[in-house]
């Protein structure tokens, strides 16, 4: 196979791509009735962010040669369908804020969240549908593979809360459903929007999830050893919740004798910084700090070699590049 | 154009084509982990149901001349998306039977019933996506709208919950939405994949939409008119509720003087035999009994219209015409 199969063209920066997508779409494209129905979608897809799924997508469509104008409508289905997931998933946990705002639920009442969850899945479906005919088949192949490991992944994210027998193998599974496959997923489409080979589809899957796995432990990381002022929350409040994050069960893998009798009891400890202090100390004891980060490299380290592994000229893969280590040298 | 466009293929009848469904579908397509997930799904799928949507859709691809197994998976795909609209449904109307078995989220809790409609709501997809490649964007537009339609008239079910100035139009809208577009989506989908025209696509779906909108009538006719022990529920139930139901609306709209005040009082009455059957008396008083019975009759005919100007062979059609006929006389 050549190193080059498909035709270089001009890239887009990631802030180009993200103007193009700001500029196409909007809570205008929510303009319907009823309006007690539409509302809350206008709601949720009205808060800023940061698009990463429909910039992965443009930007896999690019480097693979495809022309972005043919991928726009697929990179908003995949928003849609990741808000669509927030709004479902805020209502089971309960959640009050999402982003600094209130959630759908807490501004329009559960029936009105469900309901809107419902109608933007059947957006994500139409506007992916808008793409050429002649990827459908196969790019919808890819989304409802996605949707449905998505909602697997949220299953066991829920069976893990009951469970203290979690394995890390386990662990790996629900994050790759619950976070990595909607980032790969979004890359594959892009990647068949370009007509890029099944192999080379398959590469920057695996890149994909790979950036996502590191970046979720990246994020458990972060939450109990990050700096609070650049998080941007309360140091610890895994911890706190004995959330089930990589480093977690791998604590309590690793902790021997009175150290594992003492993370038992601590699980149970009230007073909260007490709490956080002495998991912290059995994690530091136990080399935690050492191996989530040898495993976030690891991840990092594998995904850059899909992308390496893929057959398109090298200059083309800067901006992915660039990306995945942007991502990864985050401390925030 | 020419009678007959369409090959001519022996049909299968009604029970035929529910047992070759039945024979292919089971809740063993749905055996899969997490179990906290497939497990909900299972219950709703395994209640045993007339599965009229994927019946229709296998006897309109079979009408056009089209291959009833090309249908079969889009067929299960319609039964699924129905009964994921029945779990959400389900929860939002706090309802605790459904078809005489406990509802998902009243056995699971509010979470897994969520989730379990999402889920279905993706293998909806994923079976319709089994179609031949070259049907599916048209497919897929018919089903996309459908779904969002159902949305919208479950919010408009919603809305009318509250409003006492509920137009006729407005009612028809909000039942066309909410239980006809499916009846004539199935049967739209059918006809692509028996790839027919535009034209015959239309015909068969405005068949689908009346026969639907007549039976919804029909429906809440029967749940103030019909008899008890036929029924299979006590008579009167939309009354007790002040559902807007077609018959209620005319008569909002017909009741004059003090008819109209008494009628309004009625509302508020809590003796039940005493609010049913003054409202009865209103009913029949302004001849609400004719003149709806005159709308279904109208629908039926106007169905019929639809059916007979299809471009296939006149006896292709019996099979279609007979099971409308069944639901037009049916008295429960």
């Amino acid at each position: 196979m050549e190193v080059n199969d498909h035709p270089l063209i001009m890239q887009h920066s990631a802030e180009e791509l993200f103007s193009l997508y700001e500029q196409k779409f909007s809570i205008k494209d929510f303009d319907f009735e009823p309006v007690g129905l539409y509302e809350p979608v206008k709601h949720i897809m009205s808060i800023p962010g940061k698009r990463i799924r429909p910039t992965l997508l443009m930007m896999s469509c690019e480097l693979f040669g495809g022309k972005v104008e043919d991928a726009l409508e697929a990179a908003f289905a995949m928003e849609i369908f990741h808000n669509f997931t927030l709004v479902h998933d805020d209502i089971m946990d309960k959640a009050d804020i999402r982003r600094g705002k209130p959630t759908v639920h807490k501004v329009y009442g559960i029936n009105a969240g469900i309901l809107a969850g419902d109608v933007m899945l059947s957006y994500a479906y139409k506007y992916l549908c808008k793409m050429p005919t002649r990827y459908l088949a196969e790019a919808l192949e890819v989304f409802n593979q996605t949707s449905i490991e998505i909602y697997e992944g949220q299953q066991l994210d829920v069976d893990f809360e009951t469970r203290m027998d979690v394995t890390v193998e386990e662990y790996l599974k629900m994050i790759k459903f619950k976070t990595s496959v909607l980032l790969a997923g979004s890359m594959q489409i892009g990647a068949i929007i370009a007509n890029a080979s099944k192999a080379d589809q398959l590469k920057i899957y695996q890149f994909g999830l790979d950036l996502g796995l590191s970046f979720q432990i990246k994020d458990d990381f972060l939450d109990t050893f990050g700096e609070g002022a650049k998080v941007g929350k309360r140091i610890g409040g895994d911890i706190l919740n004995n959330k089930k994050t990589f480093l977690l069960i791998n604590t309590l893998l690793a902790a021997q004798g009175e150290d594992k009798t003492h993370l038992l009891q601590l699980l149970d400890e009230t007073e909260e910084q007490k709490k956080i202090d002495g998991v912290v100390a059995i994690m530091r004891k136990y080399g935690i700090v050492e191996s989530t980060c040898d495993k976030i490299e690891e991840l990092y380290t594998s995904s850059l070699g899909h992308l390496e592994s893929i057959s398109v000229d090298n200059t083309q893969k800067e901006i992915l590049r660039v990306m995945a280590e942007k991502v990864h040298n985050r401390d925030y």
